[in-house]
């Protein structure tokens, strides 16, 4: 593949507190912001919680979740006195820092999510786009504190609904396992250091550097699974089995336990072997999730360079 | 010490959804009703979803924490129109299994809790009672998933704010570490052991055995210790250290790290060795605690036997 040019990144947003009850991102804004982290590099920085009333209740959201408000459909739609709060918020936050797929977006929006899955480090991407691509890869190369995964979601732009989308380029950092409600120092340092990472990338490609393509593997969902329901109440009966909880992306075979029954029967998995996921996310209970199932790809990309500011190619 | 004799343990309540995203207890108590459990040998077995609305919304409480509604004096204060939702219920579980300190008031009460902290399985004991210590003393015999640790308040009944204080005997058992709304099946698995241990216990003192004396270590609180916090917004300015997190009734001593600022900095422990419990706890942000600290004391109990039902002593 030849090499790609790209202009500047010149307007970046770091957020948190979409979900108002995932505390890295919530403390990683607040810090930033407290040290006035405006700038990195020839880039400006802009920070924002994205779901205060969220933050402050200390919960996933208030009406709804805002990580799914963001499809051009709803960002359209018009609001009324009974709108949710988060569809107001989000209207609100794509006049900030879109609107979605304009010129006038951020070049960059990378969104800190929590879960209580042991996913370890992993950047959420949309389609195939070589600027997020390249970063996954330099975070991927310099992290050593946990294992840095990409997934990719194959959404078309106007259906994408979460917060990143927003931006002409953008990823979800999810980091992982933290319950809600509580700040762990060795989650946040992970955040922290993917940040750190970011900036550095960014300031490296805005001065005109160039990176190198190559292939990167990411997982890609092939379909989820529910929990085990009683027919009658549709409650639970079961919790994910000891073998799989904690065993995110590791391959699950056919035969493999997936849940073990309140009575203590173990269910195992059918199909084809695919690999596991968001395994025993709390979010994901309302959802009728228990973990999701998916296929690893392999994606190339291009060398790419940065027009470097002096370049003039403005 | 000599023999001490007591009266059966005819009427037992096992308790769960106190605290409605805590989850084992939830589905402990969801799974003992569906397989109709009422009954332990000679003794009855009534199980309580305690927060119904709390459960179903899948939070701590609605209005307040009803695990501290149980004082005297909120049970016996009369209610309004305008009285949270937990002061009711409160009222409706104290009429059920209490009155508490009355005649009336079932024999044995367990509550079912859960942690975030790193803490194993706890029972947490008001003052000296040698029912609940024998009980202890059993479960820590026979587990071997996660050590057994006992926690002692020493609050006298009248002031006792929690769940477990309205029956005659009673013990809260504190089992982690889980995030809020989820249920992990190796902490379920540990709940229903400690569950069906105090059952086997209870069969044989209601049939006339004698259990050994002994002495047993226990925890007691000395103080409490804050986050710290921003001056001006109140907001916590670091997380438990990564050497502290996780490490649950390990002894701290002066100069250990027990917080790390978002910033990068060290606290250290000042004061006395003790030992930390209830750390980084969900629950416990909003009452502006980071960890508990408490002494490690011993605890003597005679031999005791149950009046078997056929001694005819009723």
């Amino acid at each position: 593949m030849e090499r790609v040019s790209f202009p500047p990144l010149s307007r970046v947003a770091i957020c948190g507190g979409t979900h108002g009850n995932e505390m890295s991102g919530v403390y990683m804004v607040r810090e930033m912001q407290k040290r006035k982290v405006d700038q990195a590099g020839s880039a400006s920085i802009t920070t924002v919680l994205s779901n205060p009333r969220a933050v402050d209740a200390c919960r996933r959201y208030i009406d709804q979740d805002i990580n799914r408000c963001f499809t051009d459909a709803l960002l359209s739609a018009p609001l009324t006195d009974s709108s949710p709060y988060e569809l107001r918020r989000a209207k609100e936050l794509n006049a900030q820092l879109g609107p979605k797929g304009s010129q006038e977006a951020v070049d960059l929006l990378c969104d800190i999510h929590n879960t209580t899955s042991n996913m370890g480090l992993c950047l959420i991407l949309y389609s195939v786009d070589y600027i997020t691509l390249h970063i996954y890869k330099y975070i991927q190369s310099k992290m050593t504190s946990t294992p840095v995964r990409a997934i990719q979601l194959d959404i078309p732009l106007p259906e994408a609904y979460s917060f990143e989308s927003v931006g002409k380029h953008g990823f979800a950092l999810e980091v992982g396992p933290q319950p809600n409600g509580v700040v762990r120092a060795d989650i946040y340092n992970m955040v922290k250091e993917a940040v750190d990472l970011t900036m550095e990338w960014l300031q490296a490609f805005n001065s005109g550097s160039s990176f190198e393509g190559g292939e990167v593997e990411a997982y890609t969902t092939e379909r989820s699974v529910d929990y085990p329901r009683d027919p009658t109440t549709n409650e639970i009966t079961a919790a994910i089995h000891p073998q799989l909880q904690d065993n995110d992306f590791k391959l699950l075979r056919p035969g493999d336990p997936t849940f073990l029954t309140f009575s203590g029967e173990t269910v195992k998995h059918e199909g084809e072997e695919l690999y596991p996921f968001f395994i025993n996310e709390c979010a994901y209970y309302e959802k009728k999730i228990a973990f999701h199932l998916a296929k690893k790809i392999t994606l190339n990309f291009p060398s790419i360079s940065g027009h470097s500011v002096s370049d003039g190619h403005f």
